[in-house]
């Protein structure tokens, strides 16, 4: 009998009412806010209020390399979720909201997958309690100040071309991404280039997910640097009053979401910073509430522990204060063929046909890429464990190969069936994961925050990426001097690469060796408190297919959403 | 002692749960969704449960032609519907959403004043539900999907320079109303002029508020055109595939809102299309959960009953299919006193010295305005009631002045001291309204759909403004014979002109005659399904003030909003 589709599985499954699953997770009445039956915002209140709980065994939930069709992470993170359950753990995940833009483009929904999904999928995929618009709306409104600014005359003096503050639509609109504004007559605003991201792009997003309270979004907000005056001095959306409107627009938002798996395991889902340029975590307010709830929280850091995990470790756990206790990287059979360099995948194509043969020499030969990232989470004093994405397709010897790949490295290792059993299937992965939160951590960063901000960024590409060293450009040179002078010296640093290697070089697989990282470009994130580097093209607004998802999505003769699989 | 703020009057009211007040209303819990504690959207199954119920009056909410600064209408559909619960009656009140955009702008929060506001009022100006942002998210998918489409070759063969979808947002931002889109290399669209305008503007919207069903309001979005071929056929949304997409975006936003009055009685708040260049009304779902509820339904329509109240009759009454028993025009002394021609009001400055003394030969003066709405109303087989929202300033013989004339003209009156007294203070008002909706009606249209579309015009000129005809330039006759050609002979006609004067030309006070409605200019609808005229200039996208709202609006030490009122 062929497994049913995620569409009848998320229909089929019984959701509790989202009070009970609050209850279950330890989270009172009082501090909900019922969105509709099966979602509800937790009020930040929850966090003083478990302040006294034993506090949560903290695991975060990343990958190996991923290839472009994606090794199954957040399915996996339901999945250990569900698994702890099922063998009698209180468990609590925190997760990203997917942005609603790219469900309308090539990918359609993510919540999961078979029987470790996240529901409601439709509200997950789309508006769920509208936080995304109130980035959006906050966003857009200081770029409307900014504009009204120049067009009332310009009193804080800003050099117009030196305004990086773009717009931001959470749609794939290429359209948007260079367009010239204020054309017209004169009561239409000053012309002048500029264009719109996507909003999970938005600094806006990145703020509401370091944010530790209201008064701390507040002042990240007014920090926001848009531009520069000439007299070459930062001007910030505190100059322009612009963050006091923008907190209000974002105080609902500020609150996390809380959902559920198909097995009614609690999951909080909130903000979703892009994983390139951006922390690619969800938020620090999700985390201070289910530290206080659960017995075993998981959290998922976007892509592998190159990147969204090292932001997480790095950048979210020195504004959280909390320490994590074990990673659980996904691997897949898949992907470690990828990395032997012998195969290429591209989404939307077939597999090439020799991948599918049982061949467990491919897997060692992509076996580097795994011991990389079990060595980048030792790097952090967090002890590792490899958690292997089982699909039909694969072979026992190959889930063997990986199996002993991970031992060998001393890494705690489950191969896990969530996605056709449920958490059911993933209580070898669960029970991995309590005994690697049974050894001692010992959390460590790469860096300190006192460090000159290339060392820090020498300190990610050699000791994470596993880089020689970095060659800054001469731009990112003078850049980096000017931040150190505007007082940015302290803030962290976000390394916009590819998630597709290693290195800068999305063509280079495994473990790359021998090379140097290349940074053209620096800029700063000033009210989300961090440097990024750009080290590659970053594209900041997806395009639309010649025939996207949207074109299939529709609702059927009896009003249900048909298409967002 | 000085009357409490808005804002204290808020904050000290006490809200009961939503779900007590849809209990109370005849909405029963299987049809909540709840949005917090105080929010809840209202499934649209509840209007086929109430069926049987006997249909609630049906009274129209309208005003004579309003200043600049507005005469309280909102704040006396409020105080009618809680001086109905005040006098024993089971009252129902719908409004339209207020658009955020402008409260960052000009004029703060919208949500009627003193004792006669609707809660929690945070809400109601910000998010709310997120209805706005889905219409916003629906149009603008359509928008990407038209750039995507000429981008990957333009297989509908459509003319770039005929595409008459912009974008929008519900932001006052006058740098988008005219920008260049598809700037950059080739991957990044093909460039072109467009612009944006703000949400209440979009047809999404108007077509939200006139669909009666999901599946209409599928239907309805698949028929948006949105530019023509060369072939000069119409492009529809349908043709590029977007409108199942669009329908999905805006499944929960179909579901009309319930909040409570600062006294606990329900309203149904409801979208919020333009009042100029769209249909200025809340929408028609709304009006037939409420219908089937109370045993009063009050409804509110934009600006003067020339404007919102005549498309109320004539398009929403038609879809609908629910005919009203009364209109409510509110007056105020100030606005007859404008009529007059005596007096220049201008927002935000204070007003004419010479207009807050006790004069009421100014009111007399002012008269003809008053009956001439009261003649508008009649027009259409409706039993007109006059409620004169009284303000602290006004003299007894100047509230008598206004008596006189509406009881002249046989109309029913009552002065209501809501802002200050609640529903006590109207409930004079409510008498007034339950009188009339004794009196039999015999509902009429201003015009039969099968009408050619210049008569159409012609009817609502003369019929409705006063006006001895209508002068079409050549183009809009063109632009007729052209829409009668596409098969929209039988869309009725939204007139978009000046909601400041019965006329085209907002310095014409009183009840113009002897003047004639030049048409300069003749659009389609036709997702939306009418025809509209475009008198005078019709701002699309507000801008903001040199100091708008926005930099006053923040949150305060205990994390309050503050600057929204």
């Amino acid at each position: 009998m062929a497994m049913p589709t995620d569409l009848e599985i998320a229909r089929a499954a019984h959701l509790d009412p989202i009070g009970e699953v609050a209850a279950r997770a330890g989270i009172d009445d009082e501090f909900l806010e019922l969105y509709g039956r099966d979602v509800a915002k937790v009020s930040l209140d929850a966090i003083a209020a478990n302040r006294d709980r034993p506090r949560a065994k903290y695991i975060v939930v990343t990958a190996i390399t991923p290839t472009p069709l994606g090794e199954g992470k957040t399915t996996t993170a339901v999945g250990i979720a569900q698994g702890l359950a099922a063998i009698g753990k209180r468990s609590m995940l925190a997760l990203r909201q997917p942005s609603m833009g790219p469900t309308f483009g090539i990918k359609g929904g993510a919540a999961g997958a078979g029987y470790s999904q996240v529901l409601p999928m439709e509200k997950l995929n789309l508006h769920l309690t509208g936080d995304f618009h109130a980035i959006t709306a906050a966003h857009n409104l200081l770029a409307a100040m900014i504009d009204n600014h120049l067009h009332h005359g310009n009193a804080l003096d800003i050099e117009p071309h030196s305004i990086s503050w773009r717009r931001v639509v959470d749609i794939n609109d290429r359209a948007l991404r260079n367009v010239i504004v204020g054309l017209g007559s004169r009561i239409d605003g000053v012309p002048r280039q500029s264009g719109f991201d996507i909003t999970a792009a938005s600094e806006v997003g990145v703020i509401l997910s370091l944010a530790t309270s209201l008064h701390d979004l507040r002042e990240r907000l007014g920090r926001i640097v848009i531009g520069y005056n000439r007299d070459k001095e930062p001007v910030t959306a505190e100059n322009l009053h612009a963050a006091g409107s923008m907190a209000v627009i974002l105080k609902d938002a500020l609150k996390p979401n809380l959902l559920q798996t198909t097995e009614n395991t609690p999951v909080l889902v909130h903000t979703g910073p892009f994983g390139n340029i951006a922390t690619g975590n969800s938020s620090v307010v999700a985390d201070m509430v289910g530290i206080g709830c659960a017995d075993y929280l998981l959290t998922e850091a976007g892509f592998g522990s190159d990147m969204g995990a090292e932001r997480f470790f790095n950048i979210k756990c020195r504004v959280s204060g909390l320490h994590p206790d074990a990673a659980v990287m996904v691997a897949t059979v898949r992907a470690l063929k990828v990395h032997s360099g012998r195969y290429t995948v591209k989404p939307g194509r077939p597999l090439p046909s020799g991948m599918l043969l049982d061949n467990p020499d491919d897997v060692w030969a992509g076996a580097p890429n795994l011991r990389r990232h079990i060595e980048i989470v030792r790097s952090f004093g967090v002890t590792p464990v490899v958690a292997l994405n089982v699909f039909p397709t694969d072979h026992a010897d190959e889930i063997d190969a990986v199996r002993q790949i991970a031992e060998e490295c001393g890494a705690h290792f489950a191969a896990s069936t969530h996605v056709v059993d449920g958490g059911a299937g993933a209580a070898d992965l669960a029970r991995a994961v309590v005994a690697a939160c049974e050894e001692p951590a010992r959390f460590r960063y790469t860096y300190r925050l006192e460090a000159p901000l290339a060392d820090k960024i020498e300190a990610i590409a050699t000791r994470v990426y596993g880089a020689d060293g970095i060659d800054l450009s001469p731009a990112a040179a003078r850049e980096l001097a000017h931040f150190e002078d505007l007082g940015y010296g302290h803030f962290p640093v976000v390394m916009a690469k590819t998630h597709l290697s290693l290195s800068h070089d999305p063509a280079l697989k495994g473990a790359p060796t021998g090379w140097r990282l290349p940074v053209r470009e620096v800029r700063a994130a000033a009210g989300a408190g961090y440097v990024y580097t750009i080290c590659g093209d970053m594209r900041t607004m997806p395009g639309l297919a010649s025939h996207p998802a949207a074109e299939r999505i529709d609702i059927d003769a009896d009003g249900n959403t048909v298409g967002l699989f």
